[in-house]
């Protein structure tokens, strides 16, 4: 391809908010414009690279004997309310509604979508297992959209959606889904870091979010140093500390004894007036649940609190307690992890609980609440409370605390879960080694979703036995744009784009000097050469200065470049340049065997990225 | 692929909705599913079929030079206020407004989206000429969507945009764009008809539309016998017809003569009345016209009528009368046809005119309109009144006509246009043959748009001297889901899908008798076979009866059935049977010599198709 033939409008300014390297780059380097906050039009270099991400992602999706189809982008409003998500999906999805007042949604993602053509047609254990996907175009309103394509309104996803007769069969699938998300992206050239994800609100539990570090990414994930272990925050567990607690096991604790603390009420205030740490306090605080699916028949509830004894069959097939107050108890220098409290109680939603009803249920005024003695709601215990044995903690009444409070002597609360927000310095669950922190952002998701939609759209199959079952389900998903835009986070420089031979626009780029005579000749031919051998070229035909053309071509970061001019011509035999994008160094090749060169350098490359895990 | 493997639902029954073949047979075949009213998914066999009309479609794009890219499918609104259509597009264009209330639109086609990054990108004439296109989903909401993907109201289209500097340029393009076309069809294995079509909403004139024949086509063509002439009815022509005129023209005609009709309204009864035949008459309707662009600033104008001195800047920059009232003289066995009296007068819209307005724009009661002595609005004469010399026509006052009117000398209106309705029975403008009638429905449109869109979004480069100038633009959409049904709707017979090699979703079907044992291993030979010589190959592995799996190998239309069991392995050599789609002969042929004369048979027929217009 001609460069004069084609459309590349490169630009040296950009926007002010482009903000992140592959925003800015892909801007400049024309490969997208912007049609509106949050809408990305590909330009025809950006769609190059776009549809080879396409294409990798196609690959491994029919390599594991996914099945591609294509439901519609806009989609019929009456699946999603039988789904139940027209209205959990709130206002991030895009509705219409045509001139007859049907309801329409431009999908955001298609669980309902699939689930209904898979009901109609699903008869019998024999097509199960059955894997589906699709590669096409969702909506999503961000309310702050930005960073490019990295987190647009408009964007494609792949997203497959399996069906099975039981859950080893689940897991086989879940399993090879896993294994072909990082043989893309490794064939894209990215470096993921897979981490165990709460699944929030696509429901389920067993699912692995696929991260690449980001500083503006939307995660924190929590490492440890010795590479073992990898989670969202949202989920991140860590060993136990037992060696910051104030008394060793052995010694002997002096009973429980309750102390005035006049105007004390934060722990601050308390370390400073009993001269000690947050370590040794334990913290107690109120929370609201809203939607519980958790089992709390038999949890203590004060008299006439509707709370735990209010069951309500609300959420599809399922029962929830639509609204429920518990007592959540950690160490004091920790923090409560609400989502980590909502997958404990399954729980649509958690929050503080308002000053009013804290005085209400803990009969004390706020700032004094403390698991010992407190029946009149759940108390959910924290582990890190557990190995305390000589602790301070609030005493349900005005300036009074107890002291020399211990777990499993003193009070034991309703249930102990790990509910803490683990951070940098905890200690790895896995190993013990230190743990950090770092930015995300998600490019693939894969999760068990188990019968939330086959249970709520109603979808069966008869078994072995002639018995009619429910199937379970999974879900699998990448963001193509946001992939691409991370490979150029990846591999970028001051100059521009360095792309993987894998997703690069073209292979090669030809600068001629100047296009003229026995320099255009040498060009005309060697472009032929490489297309001849499958190599994909752009020949900068422009009558530009050979200035701007290095740049464009740096800018544009294909990887190799080959410059032609008169002087390397001249010689006997003939050379050319070659440079190899994001390295220095240059080479002087004989001009015959040029193409054959880097036709071997191409499949060397692609191999690489294609090559075993 | 093994049957069992992929996902292809076949089944004997249709729903009542599928009338026409394809749809009937795009279900039944297990391509495609309903997901609402005019929504539908293409599961995995009809995707594969879809894909190769989408990449003969790119091919053939790429092959002249146009550039893919790809803007979103959700368009912001503004841009559709900016070039007019946000009103003018109507209830068919679907609408959607986020939480942030801004306008979207779910794009219907995408001439502002293209314009509006072209604008941004375009400075020079160097630039020129320029031709975008993409291959994107597209949403109109019909009102009665039908005939399955046919008449959808989600669908895929191939939309390119192109820019000149003049209008040769344009017209470049439009012509090379309408060689792909009909090389796209000829690949596809359509038969289409290119006709003369009115560009109706789009706007701009010389377009061309490529129409498949069919029974619920919405569009009447007009045809020759003798192959040479093709239009859509609403602006076909047609050769003059003298011959039926009541005089011959050297006859002495007698002088203009005021006859008495009591009581005589309607053309027949002024036939009866006068014992002749409709021939003789001139007809006379008065039209309303809305935003028409044809300068009348010299046509005659009644006392007091703001009709055309009431010129308004209203649509863009462009000059509209908002409402003009003309008269329309036609021969008596005719029909205006409002399209082409649109298109005359440059008119957005046409109809006839209240009967208070004939009144008082003829001064005389309904019924006794005529010509001659009209000067209170333009009077529009039809070609066929031209020759005309010895004709009837109301005098305009009540229970008055005119005898031996002649054009030319008693009156010559205002101007002279075609606006008459062609149909079957008249004559070929071009050779004289006769014309009949057919229903078509449109694949793909061609057509200059002029500066529609350049001049409503401003759209300027600057040429050779430095001077702003204004580009002229082109348009060309192809409905690749209605190419596909259409694909269908040519090649099918009672057992099912009879496809061109270039759009089956798989080339070969191998069927064994039961797969087992040898069969089996000979099946699964034959298929590595097949793939390892890049035929695609559908081996049906399941437990069924051979009926059964003969029935859905007709049905799903595969152009090659082999069919593999014991008796013919027996042979020496073993042999296999084979079958073309469509035809009845099977032959018998060596197992071993199958999969080599197949893939020959394969490529001939591709190649066939790929062939020379």
């Amino acid at each position: 391809m001609n460069y004069s033939s084609t459309f590349i409008p490169t630009l040296r300014e950009v926007p002010a908010d482009a903000v992140i390297a592959s925003h800015r780059l892909m801007f400049r380097s024309g490969m997208i414009r912007k049609l509106a906050n949050g809408l990305f039009a590909y330009l025809p270099l950006g769609l190059r690279s776009f549809r080879k991400v396409e294409q990798i992602v196609r690959e491994e999706m029919d390599a594991i004997g996914a099945l591609e189809m294509k439901p519609t982008v806009v989609l019929p409003g009456e699946i999603w309310k039988e789904s139940g998500r027209w209205d959990a999906m709130g206002e991030g999805m895009l509705r219409a509604k045509n001139r007859l007042d049907n309801d329409f949604v431009i999908s955001p993602t298609a669980e309902e979508a699939f689930t209904a053509i898979v009901r109609d047609e699903l008869s019998s254990y024999r097509q199960l297992p059955l894997t589906l996907y699709q590669i096409n175009t969702k909506f999503r309103d961000e309310i702050r959209p930005r960073y490019g394509v990295m987190r647009g309104r408009e964007f494609v996803m792949k997203d497959a959606y399996s069906w099975h007769g039981n859950d080893e069969s689940l897991d086989e699938t879940y399993q090879a889904m896993g294994r072909a998300y990082r043989r893309i992206f490794k064939r894209c050239g990215l470096t993921v870091i897979p981490v165990k994800a709460d699944s929030g609100a696509m429901g389920g539990s067993g699912s692995e979010e696929f991260m690449v570090e980001s500083d503006i990414g939307d995660n924190t994930l929590i490492l440890c140093a010795n590479g073992d272990y990898a989670a969202n925050v949202e989920k991140a567990g860590c060993a136990p500390d037992y060696e910051v607690q104030p008394s060793p096991e052995s010694a002997v604790i002096p009973p429980i004894e309750k102390i005035d603390t006049p105007d004390v009420k934060t722990i601050d205030e308390l370390c400073a007036f009993l001269k000690t740490k947050p370590q040794t306090f334990i913290k107690t605080l109120i929370y609201r649940a809203a939607n519980v699916e958790l089992d709390l028949s038999a949890a203590p509830c004060a008299q006439g609190e509707p709370g735990c004894k209010n069951l309500e069959r609300k959420k599809g097939d399922t029962a929830v307690y639509p609204e429920v107050f518990c007592a959540v108890a950690l160490r004091g220098d920790l923090d409560v992890n609400e989502a980590k409290l909502a997958a404990l109680l399954k729980a649509g939603e958690v929050s503080l609980a308002a000053d009013a009803d804290v005085i209400r249920l803990t009969n004390a005024p706020v700032g004094f609440a403390g698991p010992v003695g407190l029946n009149s709601l759940p108390v959910i215990v924290d582990h890190s409370v557990t190995a305390m044995n000589d602790a301070v903690t609030g005493a349900l009444a005005k300036d009074l605390h107890y002291r020399h409070v211990a777990y499993g002597r003193d009070f034991s609360g309703w249930m102990t879960g790990d509910i803490r927000t683990v951070k940098a310095g905890d200690r790895c669950p896995l190993c013990g080694g230190g743990l950090y922190e770092k930015k995300g952002n998600e490019l693939g998701h894969i999760f068990k979703l188990g019968y939330k939609y086959t249970r709520s759209m109603k979808v069966s199959y008869l078994d072995e036995n002639g018995k009619s079952q429910m199937p379970t389900m999974g879900c699998y998903g990448i963001g193509l744009d946001r992939a691409l835009a991370s490979v150029i986070e990846e591999h970028h420089d001051e100059a521009g784009i360095v792309w993987p031979a894998s997703v690069a626009p073209y292979h090669v780029i030809i600068v001629p000097i100047k296009y003229d005579g026995a320099v255009k000749a040498a060009c005309d031919r060697l472009a032929a050469d490489f297309e001849k051998a499958g190599i994909e070229v752009l020949l900068d035909d422009r009558d530009e200065r050979p200035g701007v053309k290095f740049n464009d071509a740096d800018l544009t970061g294909i990887p190799w470049r080959v410059v032609v001019g008169d002087k390397g011509l001249a010689q006997s035999p003939a050379q050319v340049e070659i440079k190899r994008r994001g390295e220095q160094e240059t080479r002087m090749v004989e001009l015959d065997k040029a193409a054959q060169e880097l036709e071997l350098k191409v499949k060397e490359a692609l191999a690489e990225l294609d090559g075993e895990l």
